[in-house]
C-alpha cells in the first residue's frame, strides 16, 4: 500500500488566485522548494492556470483549497485582487479554515490583506507593501515597517520580492541557518541592484508620487 | 481591422523548457512585464504548463518557438536541463534563428549555456551560476564573475536570483534610469538577506562543498 504522500513530507502550500503578483509566491517557492522532506504544492479555488496580475503569466494550480486542509505551511502573495477581496472570498475562506492548524502562516506584499481578512492578524503587527499600510491598518493589524515581520508563527512580508527573504527567513526556522545559507548559495542571492530606489524613502517625491499614480496606491491620508 | 498585437509593443520572450528554474525567468518578468508598450510572451517548444526543475511547479508557454520569429528581446533562464542540452536543443535552435534581429539577447543562471550552444557567447564575457563557469570557458565564452555582464546587446546573469538585478539594468536601458528605479520601488527591492552567504567567497569551504555536492556542480579541476 502506497503511504499518502505527506505522511512523511512537510506540505507547503503556496496558494494562487487571479491577480496574484508572480515574483510574490516564486520567491519564497524557490527558498523552499528544494528543501529535504518538503511536499510544494500549488494550491487555488480550482485546479489549472491561474493567471497572474500582468495577465501575461499562468502558474498551475494543482490542487484545490477544499484538497489541502492540513499544510504544514501556507504562502499568500499579494496581487490586485486584494483590493477588492472581503471575507467570503476563497482564499481567505480557506485561511481561515487551516490556520488553525498550521505551523507557519505566511504572507507576501498585499498577500498580508487576506490573512487579516480572514482574522490571523488581529492586534498583531504585520507588513505588507510600502502602498498598503493602510488598509492592513484598517484591517486591524499593527503596520510595522520592516521587511520580514515574524509574530509567533505568523510571518508577514514586504512588497513583493521581500518574499525571497522571508522564504530564507523560514528556511532557517525549519532546518537552521546552515541550510537558509545553502539555499542562498544556491541561488546566488547576493543583490546587486544597479539602483538604490527600494523605498518610498530612497526616492524623490516625484518618483514616489509617479509610482503612487501607476500602482493606483494613493497617498495616505 | 485589429492591428497585429507587436505592431506597436515592444515583444520580450520568455523562453520556457522542462527543467527551468522559476525564479530565473520570473525576476526578470516582474521587472519588464509592467513596463509601457511591453508585450511579454511565453515561450517553448509547445504550447501549454512546462514544469520547472522541482516538479512541483508549471508556467504556461502561450506562444511556441515557430511562432516567436522576431522578438525584440530574448531571456533564457537557466535549471538543469542544459547539463545535457546540445546544439540540436529546440531552445538553443530558437536562439541561433532570433538573435540576429533582436535588440536584447539575455539570460539568467545557466540560461547562458543555452545561448553559448547557439554561438552567441564566441569569445565574449558573459556569466553564469557560480557553479557552471568551468562549461561555459569550454562552450567558447570568457566567464567573468559579475553579478550582470553586459557586452553589446548580450546581457548575461549570474546565478538564480540575479535575474531580478539583470532586469532592472535591461529596463533602464530600454526606458531610462527613473523608469527602472520606479519599478525597483513598485517591486519594493530593498534587499536584506537575513545571511550573507550568497556567494561562493562568502561561505565556508564545507557549505560551499556541501551545496556544490545537492546541485550536482563537481569542484573544478
Amino acid at each position: 500500500m502506497a503511504a499518502a504522500p505527506h505522511d512523511h513530507l512537510m506540505q507547503i502550500a503556496f496558494a494562487l488566485y487571479p491577480q496574484f503578483t508572480a515574483l510574490d509566491i516564486v520567491g519564497p517557492f524557490q527558498t523552499l522548494a528544494d528543501l529535504p522532506d518538503v511536499q510544494a504544492v500549488f494550491v487555488a479555488a480550482q485546479r489549472g492556470p491561474v493567471i497572474d496580475h500582468t495577465g501575461r503569466l499562468s502558474i498551475t494550480a494543482t490542487e484545490t483549497f477544499g484538497e489541502v486542509t492540513r499544510p504544514e505551511i501556507i504562502v499568500v502573495p499579494g496581487g490586485f485582487a486584494d483590493r477588492d477581496a472581503g471575507p467570503g472570498d476563497p482564499v481567505v475562506q480557506w485561511i481561515r479554515a487551516v490556520h488553525p492548524t498550521t505551523t507557519w502562516t505566511t504572507s507576501v506584499c498585499t498577500g498580508s490583506i487576506f490573512l487579516a481578512l480572514a482574522g490571523v492578524l488581529d492586534g498583531v503587527d504585520a507588513t505588507t507593501h510600502w502602498g498598503a499600510y493602510d488598509r492592513l491598518h484598517a484591517l486591524g493589524a499593527h503596520p510595522t515597517e520592516e521587511r520580514v515581520v515574524e509574530r509567533g508563527r505568523v510571518i508577514t512580508a514586504a512588497g513583493v520580492s521581500a518574499g525571497i527573504d522571508m522564504g530564507l527567513t523560514l528556511a532557517a526556522r525549519l532546518f537552521g541557518d546552515d541550510v537558509a545559507k545553502s539555499v542562498q548559495l544556491a541561488i546566488e542571492y547576493d543583490p546587486q541592484p544597479p539602483f538604490d530606489a527600494g523605498a518610498p524613502s530612497k526616492v524623490s517625491p516625484e518618483l514616489l508620487a509617479f509610482v503612487r499614480e501607476i500602482m493606483g496606491v494613493g497617498t495616505p491620508a
